[in-house]
């Protein structure tokens, strides 16, 4: 007997069927259309690098995540594990036959071998979109206005785009004399949403006493309207004033955009140890908040450092689009109308198999997508297949019928048929066939 | 003084830089839009794979060249090398959840660590379409057919697809009762386009002598109309009766849908030692004879024969898109549209950033993809950016402009100039100068 070789998969590692991928590249070109007409252009890098390149510095939580090793020339190599690392690579490498400030968006699997318990997977997709050589107040709203955008775009309507800025927390801190902890603190407050005030409370208090932690705490617990929220930190951090200001004129640029309950001042967002200097953003589902956040980002003061002098300031944020899938299957604006063909033309004949491929091609043309069913099984199996694929429209035609130029159009939910119709009939059927 | 990191790149990887980046994705939409249209459906399988899944029983010249090594948790894994494998291992995990026929697409990155000096790259694209779980000769005629399609949408015209059965070739090996040569004498054939006829029949000699050399030299160069060759085949080859009815089938078909010209019978495609076992074809663009094909494939006897028992039948054929890129390049197809936006909105007071975004979001409502310069620089530093993005109309509105709702709007190409033009004007205005 012979042995077969078990098809399996990678724990963490898909496969995607037809139409959870289809579903997918819908969604990857809806974003790619809004991406475009803010002017954002695509790019692309390799999916392996020079490990010094991804890691630089190194000796992160990241790096024993990253897929690292040596190629056939030796080479110290690794797959990337973000887009933005690359991205910063290629801004150093491009300077020159590029523009500022420049704008794209980068839609790519990365890799990192993390665990996968907490249902992440090890291969994903990020859709990164960036706005670098600019430390405008524009450019911020325009990333803002881009997330909310993209995601009314792809049918998901209740979305709220959380900022925050990270110099005001730093002022506060700097302010409480906290330096040395600050990093820790970062870490603390993120766990917010996840661990609730009470045992945040407690960790800060060891870390930084009582009176600090007050005041941590009611300037990331704030509650109200953006402008109660901004006037609270005023008094708390009157030295961030500047840092104030910039998340003010980003409220009201959203305000004046029709977007004044969907971008929503949140003290909170610190975007743990990131390299965020400026303004983070989160962005939640109102429906599922649960999920986390489906697109982050901020503001950052220099993004290729490690490569080049020239000082790149910039602000951009993530799309996660495995999470992202996850909540549309869940709120359930996926579209499942992206499956099956509109029409089967089925095999009465073997020897009509030109003209069946002749009809299907007039039905393309009049931009009908349809199959030919390739051999003359049974009709019950046909049928049975069109079903299977969600087909609506089925056309049989036998050498008699060719003859005179008349075929037999099936709607295929109702299982009611018309006989002796023409190509042009045809058409018409199947095209209202579709659009129910 | 700072060292920085030099951003480079692998040896046989590249950056896509915005306007390469843009027509690829352009070309392989239109490409998708095109396998739609026929019914077939998109897949993705994981970029990492078990390597004795992708090897399988090995040894062959492809393993060389394979990125393999051992993951974290000690596993031994590989980049794919190809979409064709991985497809045969997707088949025999999914089969249950899939019906048959299965025609499925699939676009995406490869990975080979190969010489680069002829060069190839070590990442690149592939675009496979098959039909899977029919031997009927309707799925070689509709592969066929797609192919000739998916050429013309990406507007290259000049197209021809070479087709060739290898049951012909071998039954003329077998008359002449060469048997342990065969895979060398496929191999010397398949040269006959680089080496010319001379090289091959002195090297074919050596094989099988003079006489054997004669007929498969006579087979394989044979010139004439497809119902020529077909002929000489039919005398050449008489015991391959039933594959030669199977090519005439497929020409047959072809010329029925008005492609008399642009599919043409070649004995002289073999495949190399490819595991076709039925018809095979390559497409030349005919302008560009000098770059070989751009899209070649065949019918298999069984696709997934390694991972199950189930017997799957298939056809089908693989597009190199990076290939394919320069070919189009070359021939000046490439559309350079794919760039810039169509308008700027230029900054002239930092103040009135919310009133350009709102300019820029009725821009877009209306189909205009539309950028917002960031800050007020100098005018002529936004023009000069304006000119690099290939942006053909600006907008300029400072405050009074605003405030009497008119606004100014350049034509960049011949920098004539509107004052006093409302937003609606403004609209026209941009249309007409994006369908120049």
């Amino acid at each position: 007997m012979r042995g077969y070789i078990e098809p399996r998969v990678l724990k963490g590692f898909r496969d995607f069927l037809p139409q959870q991928e289809s579903e997918r590249q819908r969604v990857m070109h809806l974003l790619a259309q809004v991406f475009h007409s803010y002017g954002f252009v695509p790019i692309d890098t390799p999916i392996l690098e020079y490990t010094d390149i991804l890691l630089g510095k190194g000796g992160g939580e990241t790096d024993k995540q990253v897929y690292r090793f040596e190629d056939q020339g030796g080479r110290d190599v690794a797959m990337r594990y973000d887009l933005t690392v690359p991205f910063a690579r290629f801004m150093a490498a491009h300077l020159n036959e590029l523009y500022l400030p420049f704008k794209r968006f980068h839609m790519a699997k990365a890799f990192r071998g993390e665990n996968t318990q907490r249902g992440r997977y090890r291969e994903f997709v990020q859709c990164d979109f960036d706005i670098v050589g600019t430390e405008a107040a524009s450019a911020d709203s325009e990333i803002v206005l881009m997330i909310d955008r993209a995601f009314r775009t792809i049918g998901v309507d209740n979305v709220q785009v959380h900022i925050a800025h990270r110099g005001v927390f730093n002022k506060l801190l700097e302010d409480l004399q906290v330096r040395e902890g600050a990093d820790e603190v970062l870490r603390i407050v993120d766990k917010l949403r996840k661990l609730g005030e009470e045992k945040v409370r407690q960790q800060l208090k060891e870390l930084i006493g009582a009176d600090s932690t007050n005041r941590v705490l009611s300037l990331v617990s704030a509650n109200g309207t953006n402008e109660e929220i901004l006037d609270r930190m005023r008094s708390l951090a009157p030295a961030a004033s500047d840092h104030i200001a910039r998340l003010s004129e980003i409220v009201t640029t959203a305000e004046q955009l029709g977007l004044g309950k969907r971008v929503i001042v949140d003290p909170s967002i610190t975007r743990g140890l990131d390299y965020y200097t400026g303004v983070v953003f989160e962005t939640f589902l109102t429906e599922l908040p649960e999920i986390g956040s489906v697109c982050s980002g901020g503001r950052y003061d220099d993004l290729a450092g490690l490569y080049t002098k020239e000082r790149l300031p910039g602000v951009g944020a993530s799309i996660g689009l495995d999470r992202l899938m996850a909540g549309l299957e869940e709120l359930g604006v996926s579209s499942d109308t992206t499956s099956g063909p509109d029409v089967l033309v089925m095999c009465l004949d073997e020897k009509l198999t030109a003209h069946y491929h002749r009809i299907a091609q007039a039905l393309r043309e009049a931009g009908l997508s349809t199959e030919v069913y390739p051999e003359p099984k049974k009709l019950g199996q046909q049928f049975s297949f069109a079903e299977k694929r969600g087909i609506r429209t089925a056309i049989l035609c036998g050498e008699s019928e060719f003859a005179v130029s008349a075929m037999n159009v099936r709607n295929l939910a109702t299982r009611e048929s018309t006989d002796g119709v023409s190509l042009e009939q045809a058409i018409e059927l199947a095209r209202r066939l579709r659009e129910r």
